[in-house]
This record gives structure tokens, sequence and C-alpha cells, in this order.
């Protein structure tokens, strides 16, 4: 019999909090037929938001083309929308139903560029494409291509999401990670990449690539031109490749800014040395089509024989999903003002990103007035970072704590907050260790993807859990076992 | 900017031949406006075979519900497929839009473990089931999850499908090869596994798991229930796990042999320790469904705290697509007698499966026929490897070669052949060193997909260019460069 002593001892180490302990446990509440929110995952059709009806129309007639050949049903579906099906299977007459060549089709890698060229005025290659099962595909084969050895790197953001972690230590690599500035907008600053990079050195680690994910996940912070800039020039001054999260790029609600993508950046420096690992999605945006396990990867300054080894990865598993490469396109190549679906396609679109920014808001100013908690306004992405006031244990001693002992204290504080959230009220989240934050700060991240009433519950539900759970009486009562 | 010497040197080891310098050579003649015959690869809907209309029905209904809705569309479709469509949507409202929770959804492993007890008459449980992006995914998670260092070593066929040894070199691990004995229908004998496992351990490699493929790609053999006891008991003897890759369970064509899974030899022998990871998709069989990523793994033998790791990993990247979670669940659930679907369905599948056992009947009376080439008949799956003899080159003595050199010169020989065959005829075939073979013997993988009138072609091209190949002047002419 297989024990956990076989086990590749990375696997046994890889967290990955957003499906850990608590949503298992909320799992387990909701088999027993308790009413869960899960706000613990940015899975927005898990919710309230439907589908793209133009892009599960394409779906539907690329998955059976007879509907196409039947006047009665085409008939039924935009005259556009039949058109883009049948210019699909024209390119790929074999559809969703054969494996496409391993960095996936031809003409949807093209489309890739040619909507990477329009969004950024800049040229764009579709040999440097590679279409994956989601960003998250993507970003395992950046990480699985880059870690030599052990004592290789990678900087990350904390709080993170924490796919890049898990990642990195089930590769076998090392995480380097460098604190995001809660007290000024999460701001990622220059000094604060120095010291982490130097002190990774220090400790024999060797920094290969730097993770950003922009907008932020968890906090919401979207970068400016500058500060995109100062990424890319201390990537060069340090060798670093750039992995740069840009799945949430359609997500940002702020007045006062909008996406600036790594590439035009580099363009604009000029930079054609630090290397770029770029990943979209069609799992977030106004899509939301998580199950679809849609992404690409675009690669800048990248040899070519650097390309055919990340090629050779993904032929192993011989390419991504057909429907979710499909998907891609028709995200990358959405109807134009005139066509039929067009009037329906901005109207789903634009009430889908209102509706964000709405529950965003809501979220926001519904835990600013709660006392002992806080959040940054969210500018991007889909996650508050609530920032929590645990008060501090009268019989320990943080300070005398080393730092693991510390951490593991820490993470079991927030974590047994997160456990009695759920089981006192039914709401889901993931507490602020799995995804990294300061010593002795505590948060837990939340989506806002519950219909705008839910999240008006689960901000009350918070207000109430939360003077209930720091009371004195309550701590006492509810104090965690030791370590 | 990065070079090749940056990466993960495990990468740039492993090698997938079914993708790999004769396929790539194949594309640019393609791009160049010559015509290919892909015989390198089981992707059946690249050529004649046509999708399940019952299947491709549910996953447009699946794609986009409102289908459902209209009475004029939904009446267009057999009742049972809509029935099962709303079944689906009923069980799983987010359909193919929210990620589904890592080990997949429930309903639907559910379905496959009811497939499993139906098909075997045993026990199965859908808690040991994970549903995942092809049969490759779950292959590569049981690697990932069972080498723990680079002195453990997994079992591989010689022939083999080099998804493993692709995966064993890029997760660090030790391929330890056993031969097929091609002299008596590539058989499986125990006394050749007993040799390669003690050679192994001899040169300080740990053996922790035997992978084998059952139907055989590339043999087409079809192991009996006596074989895989064997295994079974080779596998207790010596603490292996057994990766049982069943993806050609459907593909069976000889009267003489039927499938027999490794969960019910395991069962009849009450083994309750060897642990199991058997491996299924939508690809093979009579769906070939290759691009929908659909599949799954079941496991026996594995204690819950090794499960919870295994869905851990899972859940890394989320969560298998979603439509190749539906097409599985449609795989192991299809239309019953008596429901409106079935004769078509019957009439698709039985046609299907008479076409393939016809042209593997054509490919290997065809290859048999031709001087300096053989097959062994395929019993099942999708390929014949067949042999060919290559006259010695006078000047080169192989006795005087070292195990790699001679590797390396033999791999380059049959490579020559198979390159020199793609620029003479337009057929792409895989070089049998890129599947592995015996020292001093000389193989290539072909499909037999592709039309039978084509089959035919293929055949007679293959015979003329052997000869051309082998005559004299010509070997004197082509002669590979020096190694």
């Amino acid at each position: 019999m297989l024990s956990r002593k076989d086990l590749n001892p990375d696997l046994l180490r890889a967290e990955y909090a957003v499906r850990g302990a608590v949503p298992a446990r909320a799992q387990e509440l909701e088999a027993q037929g308790r009413r869960v929110i899960y706000c613990n995952i940015g899975n927005p059709q898990a919710f309230v938001q439907k589908p793209l009806t133009y892009l599960r129309q394409i779906l539907a007639l690329v998955e059976y083309p007879a509907l196409l050949d039947d006047p009665v049903l085409a008939g039924r579906f935009p005259t556009d929308v039949a058109r883009k099906a049948r210019h699909i299977l024209a390119k790929h007459p074999s559809g969703t139903g054969a494996y496409s060549q391993s960095p996936g089709i031809a003409f949807v890698r093209q489309a890739v560029a040619d909507f990477i060229a329009r969004r950024d005025g800049i040229p764009a290659d579709k040999e440097h494409v590679l279409l994956t099962d989601g960003a998250s595909k993507g970003v395992e084969a950046a990480i699985v291509a880059l870690l030599r050895d052990r004592r290789d790197g990678i900087m990350i953001p904390i709080p993170q999401y924490p796919l890049y972690s898990a990642e990195i230590a089930l590769r076998g690599g090392q995480a380097i990670p460098y604190y995001l500035d809660e007290a000024h907008h999460w701001q990622l600053r220059e000094e604060i990449l120095a010291t982490a990079i130097a002190t990774a050195r220090a400790g024999g680690v060797r920094p290969v690539a730097i993770a950003v994910i922009n907008p932020g996940n968890p906090t919401g912070a979207v970068l400016t031109h500058e500060e995109i800039a100062m990424i890319v020039r201390f990537a060069r001054a340090n060798g670093l490749a750039i992995f740069a999260d840009e799945v949430y790029q359609e997500n940002v609600y702020s007045e006062l800014r909008r996406f600036v993508s790594f590439a035009r950046v580099l363009h604009d420096l000029r930079e054609t040395t630090v290397p770029l690992f770029s990943f979209h999605s069609v799992s977030k945006g106004f899509l939301g089509e998580c199950g679809h396990r849609g992404g690409y990867v675009e690669l800048r300054n990248i040899p070519d024989d650097v390309m055919a080894e990340l090629v050779k990865l993904q032929s192993i598993g011989l390419c991504a999903n057909l429907a979710g490469q499909i998907a891609t396109y028709v995200m990358v190549c959405p109807p134009v003002e005139g066509e039929e679906s067009w009037p329906q396609y901005v109207k789903e679109r634009d009430g889908i990103l209102r509706d964000l920014r709405a529950k965003a808001e809501v979220l926001g100013r519904g835990i600013n007035a709660i006392e002992g908690m806080s959040l940054e306004m969210p500018q991007g992405a889909m996650y508050g970072f609530v920032r929590i006031q645990l008060p501090p244990e009268p019989d320990v001693d943080v300070a005398a704590m080393g730092a693991e002992e510390r951490r593991a204290y820490e993470a079991k504080r927030d974590s047994d907050y997160c456990l009695r959230l759920l089981e006192e009220t039914g709401i889901c989240v993931v507490p602020g260790s799995g995804l990294g934050q300061v010593p002795g700060t505590f948060h837990f991240r939340t989506t806002f993807l519950p219909a705008a009433e839910e999240i008006e519950e689960v901000v009350r539900k918070l207000g109430e859990f939360h003077k209930r759970y720091t009371a004195p009486a309550a701590r006492a009562a509810l104090k965690p076992q030791p370590v």
C-alpha cells in the first residue's frame, strides 16, 4: 500500500490555499445541507454571471456543425455567428475533434497576435504564442522550463495568487517573496525588490524570474506604465525573466487607472533582452469561462531554440483542449460594430463589467465600515484582500518566536478565524496566510462575485462575526490550540 | 536573453518522438504545399473518422442551453439527447462555464465508477476517480506524485508510447526498460521483467512503479487475464504501483482476445495492497475525441491521505476542462436500447470499429507482403510497429560500439529512413528509436487511421520506397552522416 512517505516530497510541500482546508470543510458542510457562500475562488459562472451568448452560440455550432446545415436551425442564430462558426470550421476542419498542433491552432495564434498588436499598437508574432489549458498551465510550463535545480528561485509578490508558490514548491525551486506595500495602495516598490533579491542571493538562491500579477490578485492594484518600466529595468539589471500574469486585464474598475501591458512597456523601452512570458485566459475578464480552460502565453525576447523547447514541453501533453482554444479565439476576435450580434454582445459585456465595478464598491465600502477590518478599494481583478485586526493573545509572545514558528502560529490564527467564519456564517474565504502577508498582520481574500444582495449579506455577517470573534470572552473560548 | 543553457536540463533531455523531428519536417513540407499523410499520431478525427452524433449533440446543448428552451430547435434533437442534456444541466447548473471541484464533477465521477462496475462486475468508488485533461495528464500526475528523487525509477515497456519516457525524464526519474518479445506476439514475459528490475537495482535505481499499456501502443498486443495476473504478482513481490494505460480498451480487433482490465484482475486475485492507477480517455476507442482532452484515472488500493495529495495536485491546475468532463460522462453513459438515439449510435459505433478492424487487416497483410518488412497483426489499438530490415553498413562495426554510441547510431539510421520516406512519399511515421527497440532491430510506428484506399496507397509506396532505400547503389548514396 502506498503511504504519504512514498510520495514526492515536493508535492507534500506544495500548498494551494484557494482549494485548501477551508474550502474542503465548506464542501463537507454543503453536503450536510448547509448553505455556503463560496467567496474563495474567482469562478464567476458559479454565481450570477451568465456566459456571453455570442461565445456559446459559436461553441455550440462548432461542436455540432450539422446545425449549420439545417436551414431552420441555422436561421435561429445571428448571421455573423453562423459566419464565424463556418470560418472556424473552414480554417480548422476537424473543429474540436482532433489534436491540434502542439502550440495550438495556427489561425487562433495569429488572432491572438493580432489582438495584442491592436491592444498595444505594437508588433506581435504568432510563432511566439502558445495556447494553453487556462493561464495556469502556461505558468506551470514557464516554471518547469526555467527552474534548473533547487537553488533557482522565482520572485513572487506577497500577497500572491498561490498558484505561484504551489508550482515553485512542486517543481523543486525557491520562492523569493517581495512584499507589496499595503500602506501605499499595495504599491510595488523598487527598494523592496532590491532587498528581496539581495536577501535571496545572500542565502545562496539564484533568482531566475520575477512574477508580477497585474491587475493584482489578491490586491486589486493596477500598475502604471512607470511601475512596469521600473520592474523591466530591475529584471534587466538582475538577469530575470518576467512572468506577467495579465488575466485580469479587462477587470479595471478605477477611473484613474487603465491596464498597461508588459509587452507594451518592453516595446516602449526598446527592451530586447528581458524575456517576457505574458499570460491571459478566458476565465476572467467579462467572459468568466473558467470551465473551458482556455488561455495563452505570449513570449518576447526568446530565441527560437528556447521556443522549440517550450513547444516540446507542450507536445508531451499533446495540445490544449480545442473548445478552450476556440473560446480563446472568440475572446480575441469578438463581433464588430454593425454585425448582428454586436448590440447584445455589448449589452452583456458592459452589464457584467458594470456589475463587477458596483460590487467592488459595495464590498469595499461595507468592509471599511466594519470596526477592525479594512480594505484597499479594489482598482481591478475580482478580490478584496481584507485586513483584520486580531487582538494579541495575552499568553503568547510572538517576539520570542523564530520566523518559521511565528509564521505557523499566525497561519493557525487566520485559518482558525476563517474556519470559524465558515462554521458560523457559511461564508467561505481564503486565509491570508495562504496568499502571504507581512508577519503580525492578518487578512483573508474574498471575491466580489456573488450577487450584490449577497455581498451585502456577506458584509453584514462579517461585521457581526468579527465582533463576536474578537470579543474578549469569545476570544478566551475560541483560542486556537497551541502549535 | 534566455538560452538553452538557462533551461531545466530535464526538459532538454525529454524526448517525445510522436511530435519530434519527422512530424516537424512534415509540417514544413505541408506549408510548402506538399501532400503529407500523417501516420505518426493516433488522431482519428484528423482523418476520415466522424464524431459520434450523440456526443456532439449533447455538447452543443450543454454549451448553449438556450437551444433547449426553443421548442423549434429542441424538436430537431432526439428526445433522449435533450433529456440527457437537461439532466447534465440539472445536476451541474453551471455546465461548462465554471470550475468544477478539483477531482471533477461528482456525478460524472459516479458515472465513471458505475461504468467500471458494469464493465467488470466489481465495486468501484467515485472517490477514487479523478477526471483529467486526457489520459496524458493522469499519467503525468501519477509520475509527478510517485517520483521522489533521481534514484526512483518506473518500469516501461519497450517499445512504448513515449509519453512515459518523456514524463519520467522531465520529472527527473529513471526509466527502467523491459522488452516486449516481438518473436512471440510482443508477449510480456515474467523473466524479462525480473531481469529488468534486477539490472535497475544493481545500478542503484529504486523501482517504484510499472507502466503497462493494454491494448499495446505501439504493439497492438492484448493481454490475457493470466498475463495481467502475472504482472500483479510481480508488482506485489517488488513493491510496485501499477500504471495501467487502458485507453484502447474498446479497440480490440482479434476474435481471439477480449479486453481484461487490471481492476478486474486485482479484484479476482483479492489483491488489496498493490496500488493501481488505471487511465482511460475519450480520445481513442470509437469516440476519437482527441481535441476534447477528456479522460480519467481510477485508483485502487490507495489510502485516503494519498488520495488527498493527488487531489491537491489536481487542484493546483484547478480542474480538468469541463467540455472534456462532459464528453467523459457521455462515453461512460451512452444511450441505451430503446432510446431514440440508439440505432444511429450503434450504427456509427459499429461502423467505426468495423472500419478500424478492416484497416488493421489491410495494413498488416500489405506490410507482410513487402520484402524486408514485417508486422505482427495488430490485435488492438491503432498502430502497427513495423519491423524493417536495414542492411548493415559495410564500414561500420556496431559490435565495437559502446551501448550508448550504438543506440545513437541506430537511432540515426531509423530517423534517416523515416525522413527519407517522408521526403520521397509524403508519409509521416515515427522512427522505432523514438519508442524503443531491441538493439540491432529497426522499426517505425504507423497508424491505420487514414482511409482504406489511402492505407493501400501507403503500403504500396512503403514497398517501393523500401526497395529503393535498401538497394545497394541507393544505400551508398543515402548513407547517413557519421555520428
